[in-house]
Parts: C-alpha cells; structure tokens; sequence
C-alpha cells in the first residue's frame, strides 16, 4: 500500500503549485524534486487560477501570509475545486494573529481542502477558531504523548467529519484521520524541530502523494507522513560527528529523494485507531 | 578564451542586481558570491533604478512575479540600458499564465536585453508569444536531442537576431546563439534538474560573466554555460552514498566556487555550430 | 559571561519575531533555531503587532524592504517598544538608496533600538545619514585593520550615544560599543564574507542573546559576535576538499547549533577598549 503511493508519485509526476512562505520555499520545491513530482511557485493573484488549472495539486501554506498572497490563495482554491485538483492547507501560525484566523476561516468558508496538516496548537487553534497557539513552530504543549494521543484523535476526528478533509496532527507522534479511520504513526525524530519548514516540506509531500494517489487519499496521506518521517531517521543516521541542524536540513530533504518502497514499507510503523 | 572570462569575473568582482523570485534568491546570490561576483538583491519599485545604477548587470527573473516586482524591473531595465549595464532575463514560466507572457512582451517591448535564458518551452512560448510551456522546470518534450538541436538552433537563432539578445537554451545540449555564431555545450548532467533554481543561478553567473567581460559577450555567455555545467559534472562526482538533491544544489554551488580557469578550460565540451 | 549567556538561550528559548529578507530568511530561522531560540517569520502590517507581543523580541532587518515591509517594521517597532520587548535593527545596504535611507531615519525616529548591527559602509552610512555604501555586502574599504579601528570605535561609540543602542560594527574586527565600554573582537574567518546571509543571521542572534540576557545586554552582544565568529572558524576547520561556500553555510549553522558554552569561552578573543 504504501509501496504503491510512493511509487506513484514517482511514476505520475504530479504538478503541484504552492502559494508558500518564502522562508521555506526553497526546501518544499527540493522535497518536490525530490520525491519526483514536479514544482511551481507562484502567488500573484493575477496568474494563481491560471496556473492551478494547469497543475494536479495545490498546497495553500499560510506562513509569511499577506493580503495579496491571500487573494490569490482564494482564486487559485476556487479553481482548483473546480478542476478537481487536490488542496492542501497548512495553517502556519493559524493561532498567533488574527488576520491568519481570520483568512483561515475564509480560505474554510470557500473552499474544500482534502488534507489539512498542522502541529497540535495550530489545528487546535483552526477547529477551535480561537488563539491558544504560541508561534510557529511546536511548542512544549504540543508534544504528543501516549497519554494525550486519545484526545488528539477526538479533536483531530471531529474537525475531519466537520471540514470533510483528512486531517494530519503532526507531532511526537503523527495522528491522520478522514473521520472514519484513523491512524498513528511513530516514525521521525524530535531533533526535526530544530530544522525550520519539516512541516512546510510534509505539506508540500502531502499534496503529491494525494495528487498521484486519488482513489486512496488517506493511505496516501498516511504514506507521506511516513516517509517524511523515515526521512527524519535516515537523515539522523546519516549525521556525521560535528553536524547540526543545518546539514540535517540538507540529508532530510536528501533521503526523500533516495528512498524507495522497499525502505518505507520496512520502516514505516503505522497503527490503526 | 574560457580561461579569461572566468577569471576576469574573480578580478573585476561585477556588482549584480538580481530582481529575483524568492524560490532560489539565496542560491543565487550564494552561486554569485562563490564565482567571485557581488549580489545585491533589491525589488521595490522605490529604489529599484537607483541600485541598478550602482551596478554592473542586472537579472531580471520572472519567477513569483507580481506587480510590484514588475514595476521595479520595469524601471531597473530602463535604467541599466541608460547607464549602459548588462541585463539579463530568465523567462521562468513564462508560458504557465497570460500575466507572465503579458510581463514579459512588455519587457522585451521597453528594454534591450544583452542576453535571454530559458528552458526550450521557455524560449519557445517567449518568441512565438503563445502558451505552450507546462510549468517551470523543463518538462519531456523539453529533453534536447542530437536529433531536434537543429531545429532548436533554428529557433534560437531567429529569436537572436529579432531581439538583438544573445539567445541561451538551456536543456540536455545547451545552446547559446547570438544571431550570428552558434555553440552547442554538452556539460552538465541531467539530474541537474532535481535541484530547483539551478536555471536561476545560471542566469545570475550569466550576467556576472556578461559585465565581466563586455567586449566578448559571446564567449562570456559561453564560459558561462560551461562552468555551470562543468560543476553541475564536479558536484555529481563528489556526491557519497546516501546523498540526493538537497547536497547536490549545494556541492554545484561549491563547484562553481572551487572552479578555476584551468578545470574550466580541462572539461568544457563547446561545438561550434 | 559569554558561558552564561549561551546557556540562558537555550534555557529560556526566546521567541522571535523576524521582519526579514527574503534571501536569507531561511538561514536565520535555522540559526535561531540551532542556537535555541524559537523564530517566527511574519512581515504583514495586519499582524506585525500582535505577532511581536507574543515574542520576547523583534528583528528588524531592511534587505529586500517594500512598503509593506515598511509598514510591518513601523507597528511592530512601535508595539515591541511598549511591551519592553528587545528590538535590533540590521539596515542592510542603507546606503544603496534614499528609500532605504529615508526608511531607516523613519525606523530610528519612531522606535528604540536595543541594538544596531551592519558592517562599517552601512553604519557610516546610517550615523551620517548619507550614501557612502556601495551595495549590500562589505566592501575592501569595510575592511577594519587595526590602523583603522580607532576610527571605527570612536563612530560607533558617538552614534551608540546619539541612539542609546549597543552598535556593533562588524568585520574583520568586529567592535561593539554602548556608548561607554567598547569592545574589539577578534574571531571569524574573511571566508564568511563569501556566505550571503551571515550578517543577517548575527542580527537574529544578537536578538536572542538580548532576549535571554536583558540584565547585561552589552555583554550578550559580545557573546553573540563571539558565537558567530567562533562558528566561522570551527566550520571552516571541518570543511573538506573541495568543499566551498555552499557548504561553508551549511557548517556554520551547524557549528552554532552544536556550540556550547566551554567551546565559546575557550574560543572567543575579547578584547575591551
């Protein structure tokens, strides 16, 4: 199964246009490389639509997020929508102003995502409409544990039935729900917080894993948070004596574009719930 | 020949403005500073001629554009052309919405370019002024063959003598026209196009070979060509097992910064055409 | 001192808010994050102010300024100032061009600094209020010699009075001044010089240092110049052949990431003036 998504990425190709952050852009476009589908970075709203019609994938990432990147994230979903495409929605930071809550409730409002992945505080501050996240990156309290993966599932379960969207928690463990199954998955490694866009770089690898996978959405889903976070552990195997956040960066992004089926089947731990 | 160019760049240190998208602006100006250039990046509309007329060259990439970076080029290109710079454009996506082939045709309608670069859809769109190009990166029918260099050297060459712009396909063969001559490198490697932005940073290095070399601006076009090539050759040589996309984009740009005129001159592949 | 200082950013992990570059926003996340210190990336007037009132301090850094930009800095300054947040101010390439300039004497009428850093064009540039910079990165003259130190020590010193902010003038002696100790530091390598983005990540160092050390704010400046250059020096004793400027920024992340306080104190070389 997760044999299968991976390699039909890799075999499809999908086009996937970002309206993205530029602190990260360039390592989403890379993971795109990487994994063998195919960038395109574009946020004027005066191409956005135009350019979404001619890709198979969309990822809306609201990092860096201004007014014109936001007209143009609404054109762009709308179309997307209409063609068919995939949407995926990363709401950075949804919880640390009101203007993201704000463009996140309308982004919500107007158009149909199939994934939406964040950390713990950011889909809590979405499903919540309210502001209990810190900033940007996980905080302490977004740290998954054993004990609070059951509440996470609730929460994450429930938004999915509400949005109709597969919903990714990402966290010390990764939760994916479609509000009927649900799935844990422990792979990756703690040490990927402390390299700016893992989550930016997940989302991006979410929509070409949707994109390549239609008529299995939430197994694609669930293949794309695996191998992100396989990639994690090679990547930290691979650190040689003096190495830190910044070559880490590099080997992740490295092993997406290495890795076959073989190695995310063997390595992949995937629970149902 | 080759020689001289590349170490006139390292002994004249061209200052170059680079009107960029946010994609690769780091490796671009890190691909600037490693070939011995200077980089100042600068998009406001404000300010835009006034830093142009600091400098030596100017690179005009489409990439993320929007109407505010518009502006500025619009306004830097005019001044370079005044003061007498070099200026280069790189077409990115050109073909992918009518906002970009609009730009574009406005561009080439209001300043004169020493030098265009893109990928054959690229080119393409930009001279017939229609929309056939699939997204950014080289697609298939982008893969130049012994076979259909002919007809590119054709359309090349064509393009060359109506702008008056020295013409650079990028591609598996790489060819550089300027209505007059024609040469057909064959450097380089093909999983080249798994970094994101390495079209980009040629276009860069371009306009530092350009303004580091006036009086042969040809042959700098050339020299240029190959020494991107030639890392893209060096970088893939060093790679070690284990290593992907994400170490590749940065040993190219160490490539580039290691290179001396006599590894240059050592490996270059140039056909007269 | 400069052990303690290291020690209470990883221990109270300062939020920052970055209103910065888009050349080198991805560098100065990772080096916030490698040093332990938790970046937040947002640069719209909508959310500026509320985004810095949940930092704990605020990098203000004018590479690739727009008017929204502008206006981001402008608020967000404000509002930093109110909540007694730290504020450094980088004012990249101000000397380019009157805009940069004129938003500069904005910046510095408006709001306090607890810090300014730029290297010695863009610092003479700022306290003179005129245009001697040529671009964005140093240039020969920036080259601070020994002979020329006086100098330098008694601008920054007169302008650490004028604005009440600790001026740190970087090069191949970086000076640090709070208009009455002065301190000369003599670590780093000229090599960083060909990394785009060291500058900008020193600035969002020194953000974090204050932040974590706002009881001895001189001193968490020196400690923040030492860690930097330190870092240049240990990632440019581990690259390897063939390696170049590429991955020289790769290490140097990396190097502050792995630093710990009894690396920065046997390393740094402090001199008081």
């Amino acid at each position: 199964m997760l044999r299968n998504c991976l390699e039909n990425v890799r075999r499809k190709a999908p086009m996937v246009h970002c309206i993205t952050n530029y602190v990260t852009a360039n390592d989403v476009a890379n993971v795109l490389l990487g994994c063998g589908a195919s960038p395109v970075m574009a946020d004027a709203p005066e191409e956005a639509a135009e350019i979404t019609s001619r890709c198979d994938g969309l990822t809306i990432n609201m990092g860096t997020l201004n007014q014109q990147k936001l007209l143009a994230m609404r054109s762009a979903g709308k179309q997307a929508n209409q063609k068919g495409n995939i949407v995926v929605l990363d709401p950075v930071g949804v919880g640390a102003s009101g203007f993201r809550m704000e463009a996140a409730r309308q982004l919500l409002k107007e158009m149909k995502f199939d994934a939406i992945r964040g950390n713990l505080s950011e889909i809590t501050a979405l499903a919540a409409g309210c502001r209990t996240s810190r900033g940007v990156d996980a905080q302490q309290t977004d740290m998954m544990t054993e004990e609070s993966m059951g509440a996470v599932w609730e929460l994450a379960n429930t938004f999915a039935k509400e949005t109709g969207s597969i919903i990714i928690v990402s966290g010390a463990i990764d939760v994916v729900c479609d509000g009927k199954n649900g799935y844990a998955i422990r792979n990756g490694r703690r040490e990927m917080r402390n390299v700016t866009g893992t989550g930016c770089q997940l989302s991006g690898l979410l929509t070409a894993y949707l994109a390549a996978n239609r008529t299995c959405k939430s197994e694609a889903a669930v293949a794309a948070v695996c191998a992100m976070g396989v990639a994690g552990e090679i990547a930290w195997e691979r650190l040689q004596e003096g190495e830190g956040n910044a070559t880490y960066r590099n080997r992740i992004i490295d092993a997406i574009n290495r890795m076959d089926s073989k190695i995310l089947n063997a390595r992949a731990k995937v629970e149902e719930l």
